[in-house]
């Protein structure tokens, strides 16, 4: 098995020199392990809980500094998309599209996505078991694209609060395909503060230990210098600083992981 | 308090001449028992589980129809909307626009529903409390429109299963809008067909009873002649023959929710 | 249909004399409105947040209070239960015995209570789903009483909430036993105070018409003068100075729901 | 940090002849492996799901068997009391004593169990939040027992599911106790068999992988030779021929897990 993919940036772009920072990091550490690395950053966050959140550069603005990376870096990017007109041009840029979470049944955005021929990294929404999964790849395949990844984020336990189930990891493994981990978006409590989601950025080691100990394709991170003035999802970003520490452990984990054998329990 | 509103139809449009026989029979019930009806279809299923499955006859043709029902009938019309696109033609004809529960939080739909001046049904996304409503609420009052209606349809509860919160009816009448209960989509139980969900119409008189308990503005309710053949949702839908014996209990229960006082309770 | 049944009383015996001002506030109440009642007090909370916590006044001196209520008043009496020692004597003063919900799967406890020859109230569990009820009752039957009723109360919804199903109701009176509602435990936000549980009293009317619209054969209530001063679970009793105006409705609910027939839906 | 702890055995004593083989078994591979290792079994299942479900050799014949075992294979003993009167003489053969998850708040069992001496392995109910167990440790504390070990297996997740929150043990660990991980009944699917509770006994690798990385005290295991005919909890149960190779593994994320620092993020 190979190592894991870590697909690493931030929320959402907020200035070019502050993105190039954050990418900068990401590069310095990535090389330094040797973690194969996908650069993410939004250009708009469609779904905010007020009209006068930041939104983001938008996709002209965004895409421009996206491909500045992209070619600065020399790293593949992903990002998202929220309708279907957006699918082209984002995949002139992109290397891998995102289904959002909440998206992750709409049928015309999900062909957009896979006419594009991108890869696409499909989010399982935070009220789907995982074994509903099994549609939406479908869903593309029937439009005519195979290159999927699906990515765990949690799923809704009560109000305002997301549980992992460790268990959803295995079932969409057993999909055939690359199987990632959203381990920022995992954190959230949705709608735990009065105008916008609470996070726990505090137990990310906890929750990516978990994670990396199911031999899984890749990590999805989002971080940040300062998170308490990000723009969005600062309680869960990880602090900037603090990314070589956390990703030399996921990387030990994930070793562990792929050199131990399943088990054949009947 | 006003006697409450039927947003009573069907799912998805099948055929004309399907629409014209529920139609027919909504307004025969409604008249015979004084209930205010607005006419519900959806002109296209956005998100059905297959890329194959049934979506409806689309823009175009599914506002012809709607348009003739509502001429031949005389009544008001709700439809619900899935891009920003199709706001403004669809409030050429329908008189309440439908913000579907998976993209409640959807700001660039949300703001083009509000302009078209059209009253707005938000239905309550399946992973949020009903204390998160007043964030969409207010994204549509920033965006100029407050002819808003919230739709209760049930919460995730575990994986493909959904539930009730009587309690989230109180939540949101505390915030000043009419509160409305979609009766059907709350007795589905999401993924749990193979091929879609599965649903629980053999007791919908339960959670109607229940519903309309609370004194609530309206119902939303979907019906069809052979709910086994329908080609959406139909282990939802009320037996088209059921709809008097359904609708004179709801009705029953509206009268006495609202010939009884509050209890002021500290 | 027979009319409701009111099982009512306290939370916890505090002192004979309140329990006799609030059995004598019941009685009023009752008789007024024509309500069947049993007098319901608890001799000993026997699963207290802490060891300090007040637990009652025990089995000897709470069956003497008991004793002179069901005397004083001619009222039947329902008391609950914790380990099998207690089932004989407590079932000489009570004519209903209740089986708490933490401990529904304790066979020792199931089959003690069985062979008392009295009448079995099942509290199903809040980690239980309704149609795990056939089991318990399979218990006591097979323990040789078929005396039994069940009793809704809620279900663990995420942590520290409780959502009532209100689809469990019509399942539970399938098994042909007659169902009740604790309305007033079913208010509980389990652990959600530092040092006990917190509740929802506000929303006891709320919480009640939607039991009562589903033709139950018992209401399950907690009142207290003072509840703000009461020594368990405060926050979820009903202001005793309520009691008429909350039975009032009740009793019309179930009146409403139960003059209506069920529909036959396929 | 010291090496993790097996709790490790069988659900219920059968026969002596088959709880020596399974004790034989753990001797083996926890010498081979170096895994410090107490003997787990239970000798009464208080809570079947029928009365004529098999309980077990009793408190007196199986503490017999459990004492023969400590002798024979020079080990300590864990295993579960369900009333006060248990504590006592369970205590003089068992080292630690288990309170079960379902009478984790009944304060007489607490008491008596505390007043043994012996270690009490509190399990957390599946109906309780992290945080709450702090309130059991207390009432154990105020009893004068410091001895204590918090336990977790999964929590309630919709109907008939556990679901396993990884931020769990750390939530526990900040309250200064051991906390070990029942992975066993973690994997259990409540009531989802039509007499009793279903399992997935094939996942266990993975959610014993995702406790093990997050450095716990100790593992709880239960095994048999022959799951699919054991008297109770074959569907989670290990098969014994697995021990050594689950085992392994286990120790290998436990060492790493401990071999690592936590991050210090604000």
């Amino acid at each position: 098995e190979l190592p894991f993919v870590l697909f690493g940036g931030m929320n959402v772009l907020e200035s070019e020199s502050l993105a190039m920072e954050v990418a900068a990091s990401y590069q310095d550490v990535t090389e330094k392990l040797g973690i194969p690395w996908v650069f993410k950053a939004s250009f708009d966050k469609a779904n905010r809980s007020s009209l006068n959140s930041y939104r983001g550069p938008g996709l002209d603005k965004g895409l421009e500094i996206l491909a500045r990376i992209k070619e600065g870096f020399g790293v593949p990017i992903i990002t998202d998309v929220h309708e279907p007109a957006q699918c082209a041009p984002v995949a002139e840029v992109a290397d891998v599209i995102q289904l959002p979470a909440f998206l992750s049944r709409q049928t015309d955005l999900v062909e957009a996505m896979a006419k594009t021929g991108a890869v696409i990294n499909i989010k399982k929404a935070q009220f789907l078991a995982a074994h509903e999964m099994a549609h939406i790849l479908n869903k593309c395949r029937e439009a005519g694209n195979d290159q999927l990844m699906l990515c765990e984020r949690g799923s809704m336990f009560g109000y305002n609060n997301l549980v992992v189930d460790t268990l959803a990891f295995g079932e969409m493994k057993a999909m055939d395909v690359p199987v990632i981990f959203d381990v920022t978006h995992a954190l959230q409590r949705p709608g735990a503060r009065s105008d916008s989601a609470d996070g726990r950025r505090q137990q990310v080691l906890e929750l990516g230990r978990a994670g990396m100990s199911q031999g899984i394709a890749g990590l999805f991170l989002e971080s940040h210098p300062d998170p308490d003035n990000a723009k969005c999802d600062g309680p869960c970003a990880l602090p900037l600083d603090q990314l070589e520490g956390f990703l030399s452990q996921m990387l030990a984990f994930d070793q562990l992981a792929k050199s131990l054998p399943t088990l054949d329990i009947k």
